[in-house]
């Protein structure tokens, strides 16, 4: 990545596509709750709703500066709450952040393929196989490294940004100036009840997922040329400048235009529709959003396994997400992103608007978190400027956990639950993990005094090495001769299920003739590690509790995947079973088949 | 199953569940087909098409009479085509059998769960959900061995037949005699199309399930007691006189109470309704039902993991299929057929009627190439009375072959191309299956010249042993010592990704100072195979390329099963790797770890 630094201009479309995108469908879910109920007044009351929203944004905005400044090495809300509040607070703003990125995916996927269908309405009812496919070629994308060419997807963000500000310029111009009245494409309901608190708290949850991305600079100072903390704040200031035009332009034309939101046509694809009409700039919005959606996902994609990494460096996620592929990036991360993701789309069948209250309150509690964490730190601290810093960031925890709090109780029973559920199960499991690590290196840890001391002659080891069979042929072969060659003390070892094979199986052993004894044990409930096991530890056996037992099996292994699967299923129940057992060493010998 | 043994008392119920179940929707699929179409002139076209299937009834209970002379050991299709055909109509029967019992599971379950459903409204919405549970029982149920106390299953199944005989004769009487006027309790669609031919041909198709599980007792002669071709068949004619009643009973009071077919209420369910009204009789016929289903599937839960065993052991299946569970079942058959028919209910939403086109024709390729084996078979031996054999079954297999097609072609777009698709497809991969264990056995088969004739002497072997090493610890430790044990030729080898770790496990084993030496080689794609890989290839290490190198590799084996899952993911990968090389051997120690 050295090569790749971002400068603000780089970095800008970058860093910001995921909250930029999220104003694709952020007006349209203000418009999902009020329109229902409101009718042709809910463009009125969504004035009102935008300016929260915008209010809140730049609030955040101003926190996340703050955040830039004190974590040079990039101040992810796991990081800066696990530092300055402590692990559970850690954890849990890392469970929501990990929760958050998987819905990154989903969502901004399913907005992707809402743009496009918006606009080719014939692949309307394959919307799941297109969704589903993006996120294929994304995570293979990701597996094999295109998070590199992230450069690449800088010009289509500006051009989205582009069009999306000549859209809001000629849209506001056609009615203002040139006096058009617009159709709606749509009917709009008739008005069933006036505004109240509720309705439009509902309206504001809805809106919040304006915010989600925004916190997407401060984990990427380190990406930035020197002066990385100067250029990360000048892209903050960019983005906010960005959405703030674009949410708050498309939210106005969204009421000059009276778009109606529906499954079929998104609220930005109706706005353009009548805006351009149908020519080939309305495709182009459809196309660029579609794009941007994909970048925002990308984000989710660098992102996730990079969080993922960091909390299993800490100890409380699996090793395997610290290891890196071939191409350095976090396969594992990658791939478990792109399934979870995956399946949430075909459960939420690829749509959006049921997919986003999970989101929000999610994005909402590690804001929080982060800005707690950032209070607290000043506090603590009390370095220069302290109390200004502290206020900016308190006002920012009290904004935001209001907001997450309206969030988890108006959309409480349409889907944030499932956050208040997943949260603490997915703590609970990090902290398991964490403590099973650390009983595991205790176990482990070998002091100096334990060294092994006097030398082992090796000669005079008794050595007991048992060879089980099931039939006289090569690989059998190949394991006795491996045995022959560490032991003189070898015992073969034959369960019989079925009398004449086990007699057929003595016959042809006395024709070879080698002279190594074969020990058969009957086995009524036909299986086999119980005999081998009850064999090793009785006294008809020489090997006492100290001694190793030394157990030889080959193994077929052929050059054809699926074939491996038709075999070695019962030397593998072996392994298993042998294994839970201290004194036993077992040996694989490999038998090699070639099958063209 | 020795002292398990049926008599006709016993064999009737527990053989006959699943081809007198399958009347509870045969009548309700013929309506699904004429009265959308025919309205209420559907109820007199359904009396010729009832005629009909009970005409290829009683000639399909002839053809397997014949059956069960001829093959005192049972019977199956597969076993029939196989020996009278060839390999391939015996594993197209195969194929189509196997298809056949899963889907036995899915329709049987679902319908179970439908009569349920339409005693119990409030459950509708649970459809799927309750078919998962009883399918998952079942499962379980059988793993456990249920299937050994199947007599249970007997008296519920005369239970039934005499319940619905109490309905069928009660249904008649009341409007026959009393002179009731039914109310159809859903609407009979207007009629918009007279009977033709096709309408005629996918309504006899339709209820040609009726004959589902005809085949059973003739597969299960050997569990009956002697003279078992005697009871058999004494068993086979109570069947089929049982499925006509029944069948032609329910069917004719679907044409005096004027049954609706519709997703909420089975027809069953609408005419015991209005027979009884909801009463307790009602919701006795629900629960018999539901319970005669059950046991349906339980009888498919016995047959497919046998046929699979017997497919298995002609080599055409995994060998896994023929391994007996300690409770005598074929575990992994049962665990495949619960997780097939499982993934069918919730493809299909628990639908019957949209699981029979799948079911009804892969059931009839298997007749058919069961009757066209019987006749060949007459043919080529020529015994006493050949000719009246050869008629019986030679008719046999033209109806059922025509049958077969009609079904076919009148439900190829609504599912039975599925059948067409899956069938060959089966086909195709049981013979690579067989002609992959028959090329390891050739590549295994070891003939009496190649045994070994010199004795090795191990003192003088020269044992090339690698340690691998990732930090210095008890589990190390442990497969360290196991190495001196049979070598003193011992290389400790380590990768180096991280070059600050390594410098600290170099310090840390100077201090140990066992005098063993340690080998670093530095993976700059992080991978841990390759260099190890090299390293036994290379120059540098003394194994010849005939010499065999023995890696001991220390294996964390832990208590909690899941915690397994967050270690040895390295040690897992490069025993993969080396396996796949000719002259190495791979030796695991175990190191327990105790969690509570």
């Amino acid at each position: 990545m050295k090569s790749e630094k971002f400068n603000v201009f780089w970095g800008f479309p970058v860093l910001s596509s995921d909250a930029i995108s999220s104003v694709a469908y952020a007006g349209e879910e203000i418009l999902w709750v009020l329109v229902p109920v409101l009718g042709l007044l809910s463009y009125g009351s969504m004035f009102y709703v935008a300016l929260s929203i915008v209010f809140l944004m730049i609030l955040v905005a101003f926190s996340y500066r703050q955040t830039i400044d004190a974590y040079p090495q990039g101040g992810g809300s796991y990081i800066v709450a696990k530092d300055n509040l402590g692990v559970i607070p850690g954890l849990i703003a890392g469970a929501s952040l990990l929760i958050g990125y998987v819905l990154t995916v989903a969502v901004s996927m399913s907005a992707g393929t809402a743009a496009i269908v918006s606009a080719i309405p014939s692949l309307l009812p394959y919307k799941v196989p297109i969704t589903f496919a993006f996120i294929f070629i994304l995570t293979v994308g990701n597996l094999r490294g295109i998070r590199e060419s992230a450069k690449a997807f800088g010009l289509p963000a500006y051009l989205f940004i582009l069009v999306i500000l000549v859209m809001i310029v000629v849209g506001i111009f056609k009615v203002k100036v040139m006096k058009y009245e617009p159709e709606p494409l749509y009917e709009i309901p008739t008005m069933v009840s006036d505004i109240t608190l509720v309705l439009f708290l509902r309206a504001f949850s809805s809106g919040c997922t304006a915010l989600t991305g925004i916190e997407a600079v401060s984990n990427g100072i380190p990406n930035f040329r020197s002066p990385s903390q100067t250029n990360a704040k000048r892209v903050l200031e960019l983005m906010s400048l960005a959405m703030l035009v674009i949410f708050g332009g498309i939210a106005y034309l969204a009421t000059l235009y009276h778009a109606v939101p529906n499954p079929d046509m998104t609220v930005v694809a109706q706005i353009a529709y009548q805006v351009f009409g149908g020519n080939a700039l309305f495709y182009l919005v459809q196309v660029m959003t579609a794009i941007i959606l994909i970048m925002a996902s990308n984000t989710a994609f660098a992102d996730l396994p990079l969080l993922l990494s960091i909390i299993a460096r800490d100890g409380y996620a699996p090793r395997q997400f610290t290891k890196r592929g071939k191409r350095l990036g976090y396969s594992n991360g990658i791939i478990a992103l792109g399934i979870i993701s995956a399946i949430l789309v075909i459960l939420f069948k690829g749509d959006v608007h049921s997919l986003i209250p999970m989101y929000a309150v999610g994005v909402f509690i590690s804001f929080m978190l982060s800005q707690a964490g950032m209070f607290m730190k000043w506090i603590r601290e009390r370095s220069r400027g302290w109390f200004h810093k502290a206020a900016v960031n308190g006002l920012g925890t009290v904004i935001t956990c209001v907001t997450a709090a309206i969030i988890g109780i108006t959309k409480f029973t349409s889907g944030a639950w499932a956050v208040f559920v997943i949260t603490p199960v997915l703590v609970y499991v990090m902290f398991s993990i964490k403590r099973h690590y650390n009983e595991v290196a205790r176990q482990l840890s070998l002091s100096l005094d334990e060294r092994p001391k006097e030398k082992i002659d090796f000669m005079k080891q008794k050595r007991y090495v048992i060879v089980p069979i099931d039939s006289v042929n090569k690989s059998f072969l190949k394991a006795l001769n491996y045995a022959r060659s560490i032991s003189e003390n070898i015992v073969i070892f034959h369960v019989s299920v079925d009398d004449a094979a086990t007699d057929a199986l003595l016959k042809k052993w006395r024709e070879y003739n080698v002279g190594i004894p074969m020990v058969v044990k009957k086995s009524p409930y036909r299986s086999i590690r119980s005999p081998l096991l009850q064999f090793i530890e009785s006294d008809e056996y020489g090997a006492g509790p100290k001694d190793t037992v030394t157990v030889v099996m080959p193994q077929l292994v052929i050059n054809k995947w699926w074939a491996n699967l038709l075999h070695n299923q019962t030397s593998l129940f072996i392994r298993t079973r042998l294994l839970t057992k201290r004194n036993i060493a077992i040996v694989t010998i490999p038998y090699l088949i070639f099958e063209d």
